[in-house]
């Protein structure tokens, strides 16, 4: 017998009830992702998975609309993106523009006060846009080497517009990085038309793969301030170029640096070959019809959005004003122990709304009547209770 | 129709052949964690997957011999343990000081230089560890704040002898990491007797889990230097306590952090009872007696081990040298094409070695006899070309 004795919990089996994910991800993962990650291992060096992490580049360029050599995974959840993204870009002695509508602008400005950079924060209250009009007059006064935008923060579910931006940024000498993890392949977003210079996202929102890489795109222009640095990246983990030689973006022979998730390659693969046989655009086109759907569910329950300017929200992820004299909590945890999430705020919206995800195969007219009469219904049950 | 056309690798399915894998890792996936992964998401802050958590980090401390509070798993592959340790024990101005027996020494080395640290190396010939008294030696007389050796070094299947290191560092006011990569529950290793202030692991080796996540636990030493640095740790990812925190080992209520990836920790899970209900002694004594049985096939067929100390040799991964006038990749290459794959050096080993990795359910007579059966063939074959 073993010197220690083992965990009795792990004599046990493990506990995995079916849920309805309808909350800021993960989501539900479709089944075609599910199965293939029981698939058997291939080592990370071996010619089919050279080949699956070539298609899931060709994918990740389809989604994010770019033709940028740099677009490979992070290994690592979406939150690894913006490290990976900054401490490729931010060298000290940057200065960094943060456009701040909640939670990820937030912690973009703290993670660079950790590196030590120089941070220039613009913010809007939360639940609005920054106008982008203001955006431009911040970075031709204070001409940033790097400017920050969440396109859809998940703590406000507000969808800022990115058109001109990544022009005053190439007119002012800065570089143009965004933040699509709640938005990716649920709103517009071109990252070559829109001139973004590094983009970022995660697999557990619209994709419906499980969480665990972050898809990340680099430009040329990127590419080239990483390396003309004149220090190296302070992370081996995440230096971009050395996973972009990883991941075949260079053309030159490839390089051991880490061992790939390669259980969550499989799956963001098959998630990417679920988004290109619905197509991209079609697949923005149904969040979008499909948050309709909800607003009138919850109008319909007298309920009503956070958001207030229709414009202004994120299709895949709607946040609800909590009614007057309404326990958020007790209504999410009565509706989680029956089997479907929905979540409450993070950060500054803590208390004040419901935060309803709509990713993917959740994107359904069904499934979201459904979930918002659940929702009225704990309402009531809690509202009885007073 | 979609803007932008999908690319046609995705509208075809992926093609996963079945492989042994007796490289360096990954190694085969149990069926028992395989199946896990296609289970149904949680959310990250469900009470099912806290409970999940938890029974990790029971499972953890169990393998790493320790009660440390602060055992988790960071969500990265193995190389992302090394950071999280070093980014978290290293503060400008500390001297770290590397035992180096191959190509794992150098990267700690390489990634200070990166964060802008002091670093004095002790090296050993490659097949060779560094004795014990060197480093004792060099810790008294270098003094640094942090000593890295890697117990098992995938480059040069060396076992690097720990015993006494612990207490050389305690008594120079060093912390001592240790890597277990690629030795963890294949080679003896007690984290608490050793006194090691920081040990991470990687979950695709003797583990047969998918890659994906770094085990790793820091003794109250060495949380104690971290909530006392001077900086902030320069990366929000890999931050210790908040990592801490988020797996529930503060004892505080939890904050957001990151979206754990899900289904690798369901694996990890899967991969820990299995190494419960063996026992974390007997694993270990099986890969050791399955080097035996690795190293009378070896010399049946005229093979050599690389490490000529026996007592210095990695039970669940052998380096073999490559005899005179055989090409090492050829031979690999037919035995991958054939469905099996061995790999060659790495670093400053590439071209004199074979690496055999014997990690877990690969670690079995049977297996390691055919393995060195097909190597042995396939030299011949080799041979006869020429």
């Amino acid at each position: 017998m073993s010197s220690r004795a083992p965990p009795k919990a792990l004599l046990q089996d493990m506990v995995v009830p079916p849920r309805q994910l309808f909350g800021p991800g993960p989501s539900n993962m479709a089944d075609s992702i599910a199965e293939t990650q029981s698939k058997n291992l291939l080592g990370h060096l071996h010619p089919e998975f050279v080949q699956i992490m070539g298609d899931v580049r060709l994918g990740l360029q389809y989604i994010f609309k770019t033709d940028n050599n740099y677009t490979f995974a992070v290994s690592g959840t979406g939150h690894s993106g913006m490290e990976c993204a900054m401490v490729n870009l931010l060298e000290p002695g940057d200065r960094f523009l943060v456009v701040e509508i909640g939670l990820w602008g937030q912690r973009a400005a703290d993670l660079a006060n950790r590196m030590g950079i120089e941070v220039k924060k613009i913010s809007a209250p939360h639940g609005k846009a920054v106008p982008v009009e203001d955006i431009r007059k911040a970075i031709s006064e204070y001409k940033p080497n790097l400017v920050f935008v969440c396109q859809g923060d998940s703590s406000t579910g507000v969808a800022q517009p990115l058109e001109t931006i990544g022009d005053a940024c190439r007119e002012h000498g800065a570089l143009f990085l965004v933040d699509t993890v709640a938005s990716l392949g649920g709103t517009p977003f071109a990252a070559d038309d829109l001139k973004v210079d590094c983009v970022y996202s995660a697999t557990q929102k619209v994709l419906n793969a499980p969480p665990g890489l972050a898809p990340i795109s680099f430009s040329d222009r990127a590419i080239e301030k990483i390396r003309n640095r004149k220090q190296r990246v302070a992370s081996f983990y995440f230096d971009a170029l050395e996973l972009g030689n990883y991941w075949g973006c260079d053309g030159e022979l490839k390089r051991y640096h880490h061992t790939a998730p390669i259980s969550t390659v499989y799956a963001l693969r098959a998630a990417l070959s679920a988004i290109a046989k619905e197509g991209i655009d079609e697949s923005i086109q149904r969040h979008k019809d499909n948050a309709q759907v909800l607003y009138s569910a919850l109008k319909k329950n007298g309920l009503e959005p956070f958001v207030e300017d229709e414009k202004l929200r994120l299709p895949c992820l709607t946040t609800v004003k909590v009614p007057e004299g309404v326990d958020w909590k007790d209504v999410a945890g009565k509706m989680l122990t029956n089997g479907t999430e929905i979540a409450g705020g993070l950060g500054a919206t803590v208390g004040k709304i419901w935060r309803i995800g709509t990713f993917g195969i959740n994107s359904n007219k069904a499934k979201i009547e459904n979930v918002v009469e659940l929702l009225s219904n704990s309402i009531k049950e809690t509202r009885s209770k007073i």
